[in-house]
């Protein structure tokens, strides 16, 4: 034990086979991961110890690995090793653990092959990641739908492949800020929703649900909601949505690995379930709660490989 | 004079006031230029000495900055310096230089608000990037236009703010790649032919030249094409050019920072000018070069600023 050593409190990083504070996990300005946004990664948290659903995520982290053309050395039961590591040297009881594959820097220096480039994953945890705050949680969330930016298509960049490009959630999202929205939700060139940043976008109506098909990230807590649907007996259909649809809904909510299941109580002007959450919204928040006490989906952080 | 000191031969970056050798150039993993691709960048190129058309890559780089909504404190002016003293740092006489605004990581940890990110300049340098090599310059380029993905849409990403948002472009790149081509460009929605990776697309037919007018970076070395076209008297049309039309051509070439004008002699299975640079092309080439030793495009590096 060194009580002046490197303060992990913030967060922990395995670069390159070392752990290190958050501050320091750096990465170079020549990574195509960077560059190209080249890159993908993916997001799974800890609640109080434990992580949920690791190996859904983990299953998901490969196949965009695989779609991406990117090929790391880590190997599965590896990742999961440095996950605990991680989380146990920062010793966080809640965290937003982030694993991340890159295409790296060309080993021949200003090479513009692929081919050429310096594979290399590594993974860091930080506190605890509200998508939406708690004070917005609490409130439900208000969300713009904005007219000048569309989704990027999947014909361009493949959203289930979990990426980076977010240049057009961020266009929209500063568009929601000014206009004191909390976040923005993009439609693709149909007038179908798609997905916000981090969230995807479910719509209640005369008791069933639905949730769009396609044009966006394959969410596991979107799949975690459509299973809690179907344990509750109600009934959720994955298909396209048009934005006027939505607009009819007695109830939405977002799915995001940063808190859950989130009413959303207003999109533009509309103002669902008289802006507060609707009840189908309410017992799927409640349950997606409990669900991190059922042994089937979660593996306890082991806290003692911190390694000091 | 330090024998012993750090190498800057590789590169030299300008990151939060200091010069560093490109090695230690890094950037936070939290970083929303990595995490969110919330950054622009610009390419200005160094050729025997002197900087060409600097100011026209500045005006650009601060375009893209108002685009993004992004703002870094660094002055145009003290921008000249940095690019000046990397430059002198490195030695290079031929250098691709870079100069990079992001958005920074959130003040606030664990912030989606970019509100609270802090935006920050840096710059770095290495030694010129043929984005096509030199073996591809001599012999003329082949290009692939992949059926299975297109080019970002306008309307999701505006490429006319320089962005990292490559992903649709890696897919090509690798497909090329496999099928032994030299390089990739992308279609849009329509059909019509955008650009490559780093690189815009000309046709020659009849002795008119045509290039994409939208869905594309508005590139200076294009610009400089464009402008080599009217000082030749060769009409020079900006236009939508649907791929068809394009395989009809009697020459094609690709400009670029990294390179100048490229002749490119095959797009799939077709060949262009018999597999050779086409007149216009060559014209074009040459003067491209020429035009590097125009007092009205050059500014010398001052070498002397190095400040060792």
């Amino acid at each position: 034990m060194d009580a002046v050593g490197p303060d992990f409190s913030k967060g922990a990083a395995w670069m390159a086979g070392e752990i290190v504070p958050i501050a320091d996990a750096k990465i170079s300005v020549l990574d195509w991961g960077l560059t190209h946004s080249d890159i993908t990664y993916d997001v799974v948290h800890v609640w109080d110890g434990v992580f949920f659903r690791m190996d859904d995520y983990l299953d998901r982290f490969f196949e965009s690995i695989a779609k991406l053309h990117l090929d790391v050395p880590q190997t599965r039961s590896e990742m999961r090793e440095i996950l605990h590591a991680i989380v146990a040297r920062s010793g966080l009881q809640r965290s937003y653990v982030s694993l991340v594959a890159s295409r790296g820097v060309p080993g021949i220096p200003g090479s513009r092959d692929p081919r050429d480039c310096i594979n290399h994953f590594y993974a860091w945890c930080v506190p605890f990641v509200w998508v939406f705050t708690e004070e917005m949680v609490a409130r439900g969330v208000k969300l713009m739908v904005p007219d000048f930016v569309q989704r990027i298509a999947p014909e361009a960049v493949d959203p289930t492949a979990k990426n980076y490009h977010w240049g057009d959630f961020t266009q929209g999202l500063i568009a929601a800020k000014q206009a004191h929205y909390d976040n923005t939700v993009l439609v693709d060139t149909n007038g179908n929703v798609t997905e916000g940043p981090g969230f995807n976008i479910f719509m209640v109506k005369d008791g069933i649900v639905r949730t769009p098909r396609r044009g966006m990230l394959e969410g596991i807590t979107r799949r975690t909601a459509i299973e809690m649907c179907a344990a509750c007996g109600i009934e959720c259909v994955e298909e396209d949505v048009l934005l006027a649809e939505m607009m009819e809904a007695d109830e939405v909510f977002a799915t995001t690995t940063g808190g859950g299941v989130v009413a959303v109580v207003q999109m533009n002007e509309r103002v669902f379930s008289n802006g507060v959450a609707g009840p189908v919204t309410s017992q799927l928040s409640q349950l997606y709660w409990n669900w991190h006490e059922d042994p089937k989906f979660i593996q306890p952080v082991n806290y003692q490989v911190s390694g000091e």
